[in-house]
């Protein structure tokens, strides 16, 4: 049986997460884990592991002939030169979204890549979600004619640090990429406009990193449907994550996942419990199914579900609504670059 | 246009609630209403809907020959010699349910229905609310194939008052009668055996009365499906009114009205309210309902939607009931005369 | 008792709904209903009711000293000139909405109304939906916190007659004006800036009128939140009515009411059946609640719940929103009128 | 870090669902595995899973000093001479429900444990359900106030083979079995009286075999609650499992999980997926979490969260429920044995 050697850049929540996922598939094989603060405590976890290179230097990975492809999981600012390093090397990519905060740069690596002939995955986590996936198989399926609506709403349930704040690349590269990515993906159109509104309602922190933690993103999709994401840095009851497509011949939406089903009745009322409390929860198999997409893809040679040219697409719309809340006005996505 | 011309006997709660829904029918005229304390208060309320005669004698109402249908809304020992009589002066008429406690009787009024060639409608409203009636459309219509089980939930939000217990019939004849007939109109069959449990859990006052305030009764139908209904008389978020049918090709199942869809989500949960209160406003409709179709029907000279033969069939489901309590063991229809 | 003896003028649909609420209140008595076209058919409909007089004159309604209140469910065109009349004659309004499409005539209106002293109540019905009743309810608690988000969605079940889109006045001013009304009246916020999007998605016939199917209109409120509207003329699954409003502290959330709670399973899917069909049906209660409550405020002396301040405000946003589309910018409503 | 070694005695579907969640588990390690029919196939499948030894004699499991703890997954005829086997070899216990369809014979091996001073935990996997234990949370934490009765649906997505059914030990006690154990563990109550009924009518091999394929069972707890469960062997729909506890002051309610939340509203109506198919479904985690309390509680000796009691008790309901069905009448616990 074949088996996909791979290398993981990067050991921080996600690059954790994503190497226990690996370790589930029968075809990879984790030939070793990089990041520029490995120490004991990592060596302790990939041994626990059996992964048996552990490293500083990104170099020792994407130098490793024997590797088939990397996971870029460090941080944003590295994505490129990292991308292009194992391009050059002829290793497949999967990279965790956004490529970078730059549609140039993100157009130079994603050359790379073709010039290279490589595979290159973005981290999109949510297009394999089983309740969105549904949401698409019903819009493919044309169960709902033609798209005339698309609304996302999308919640966190506490803001992040301040250190993390700093340093996100604000809320729409940073959390909405995510949403922006979904409404191409549930629609299947490309976004042409974009209108942006956003705030600090929720912790003056966020202004003062020139970021908002409240918006509303409208979008004008080619061919005139539109589009509404809300979204939030603090929902109380949890993580808000829900979707529906309305078009000609119906709706489909979807709701939250629970951690069960118990409704209690008594004489205040009826009640339950809050939802999911975040995205390691909400996610979870998602999580474990883009990489097990993304190994089975490459053990087949067959094409990724969702390449640089969605996180290219997705970065552009973050950027045109970065710029429509500066200007307070509509902006095209071919004013962007 | 026809008119109906209607005598009510018996100006409590129902015989009200009855009347003000005769009074929204285009086709229908109270002619009089009668009952033994009749008063000031009666009068006035006569008064401000225009019904020109309030008596205590119901024979005021009976022999009044332009008449064409009498309300027996008086207690329940009063229902057999008022519909004799009545069915004896040739008006139809609407009777609450039970027809009465003694099986004998309420056959042998029955048969002077028969005889006068006039017509019966018994008060089971429920077969008129709209959840209960969708469900039957659907097992009807042969959605969920043969039925193999019916499940009702019939929980009530408060006990009554110590005077009613005493004078109801007991838990299966005042308040699982009409489960019996849910059960019957819902599955489309005739019950064979039924053996009851029941307890006082609730209040000892049940049990000075020889009575149970909780009960589970088991039905077998004719052809061998199952039916089992659970009641109580303190549900203490509110009435609690649900059946499902089960059968070959699936299920049709029916949840509890709410007086709103208002969801409420914060920190402690996910909250609601509770369903509506209690009979008068989960039924309002379908008492509506069931009287605007006894008017229709008797101006069409079409049949009535529920019979004396219902009252009688789940008159004879409560008797059996009745004595599979008292001896513990299951007890055949035919066993009752 | 003290009665309110009222004249209608307009006699369509909405007037007829109207009357036959003020009929059931026991204190409103109408005395009379005007017109244009009042022929034979309206003569027969108001005998069955017993409404004495019958006119094509408003003239004849309006010059009656002896009626206390007008409601005015003419053409839009004509409500500004009736209320100037009525007030002048001190009678007491309800009329409906827009008060007109031209928010100077409006002004000058309630000038009117308040040089003379009376009443004026606007046609807002949904302010007396139980769900959207429910959320604000919980709004004003603090059950939620502080405001943050209000999400409303308005889709029709079918579009009107091409004659009715005509003369609508358009999408802003004819349907979406309520849901301006329940943007204001469930965060209890005042609207400060506007950005509408909209497009012909359903049917060229609104094109060729200059109007638009489908919208989205987002909101700025004082103090920062937000609001989103989605709007559009034809959701397949019937009539679908839902708002969100998302604070500091929670959520509260509607959803549609469905004829039943009936759920059908079988090997196919769940299923149940849609929502109410269109606006007679869902806010059925909700025309009745408000013309009880005009009449008892009416009674008492106090103050009505919806004046001619909200139908105003809800007129500028509709105004702005008109104007935004236009120019494909954000419009503040200090620059209507 | 102190390891549980384990051998597993029986190979088939469920002893290899829980090999693998014993895999999953830091501090467990699985010493062999024995089957009678051990072949190819696994060794094969032993092999990947890193398993050093694969036996057909279940002595070299029992006999191997190095072995902690055994999970017993043959089949139910050899669960008592390999409990009492590995009870005298000092061995830990895992075994599949039920011990064995004699009770005398469940109580002799109950004996060998206790005297062994071994644990034995009793694969009653619906206990660590994520829908289950919260019901048993609200209902232990006091929020229904008094138990007065349990609710339980039982039904599976399709029958199983001719050659199961014959030696199944018959609908109470292959399938029922669990929903005993949910009765007593929901309610936290000790069954006293039992009536059964039951039917074939879904397909007439049950008959041939002795069995039935659809029942009700109707329980008296102590102290006067009731109890009732409704079982079929095909709801067309998919696994059907809920379960509802009603008390003095309110009730917990569970209802079916779904693969996802995705709702379809068309002109057809409103529309949904299928609840989960079966129990590997429905109760994988259920399994896994089952497999890590059983090896936590070995690890830091504390007491197994269902024991051997648990297992006789509802072994001693299904022989009432078999007797009752047998007599058509109510069977007191204490008539077993």
């Amino acid at each position: 049986m074949k088996k996909i050697r791979i290398g993981i850049i990067g050991a921080g929540r996600i690059g954790k997460i994503h190497a226990d996922n690996l370790l589930r598939h029968p075809q990879a094989e984790i030939a070793a884990i990089g990041d520029l603060f490995a120490g004991d405590e990592l060596n302790e976890w990939a041994k626990q592991r059996g992964i048996p290179v552990v490293t500083r230097n990104s170099d020792d990975i994407i130098g490793d002939p024997s590797i088939d492809a990397v996971f870029i999981c460090s941080s944003t600012d590295t994505h490129v030169p990292l991308i292009k390093q194992a391009a050059g090397q002829g290793k497949h990519i999967f990279c965790e979204k956004p490529i970078s905060m730059d549609i140039r740069q993100t157009e130079e690596a994603l050359e790379a890549v073709k010039l290279a002939g490589v595979k290159l995955q973005v981290g999109f986590n949510r297009r394999f979600d089983h309740n969105y996936r549904r949401v698409r198989e019903h819009v493919n399926a044309g169960a709902i004619g033609d798209v005339q609506l698309v609304k996302i709403t999308s919640r966190d349930p506490a803001p992040p640090s301040e250190e993390y704040i700093g340093s996100s690349g604000g809320m729409f590269m940073d959390m909405m990429i995510h949403d922006f990515d979904m409404a191409r993906y549930l629609s299947g159109l490309e976004v042409e406009e974009v209108y942006a509104q956003g705030g600090v309602l929720i912790d003056p922190v966020f202004g003062k990193h020139g970021d908002v933690d409240t918006a509303i993103v409208t979008l004008r999709f080619a061919g005139g449907a539109f589009g509404v994401i809300d979204c939030s840095r603090k929902a109380s009851y949890g993580y808000d994550q829900r979707a529906e497509v309305f078009g000609s011949k119906g709706s489909a939406a979807t709701a939250n996942d629970h951690p069960n089903t118990a409704v209690l009745s008594t004489e205040q009322g009826v009640w339950s419990d809050k939802p999911l409390y975040f995205f390691l929860e909400r996610y979870e198999a998602a999580y474990r199914d883009e990489i097990e997409r993304f190994v089975d893809c490459l053990v087949r040679g067959d094409e990724l579900p969702v390449d640089g040219r969605d996180g290219a697409a997705a970065e552009k719309i973050a950027l045109a609504a970065k710029l429509s809340l500066q200007r307070n006005r509509p902006v095209k996505l071919s004013e962007i670059e």
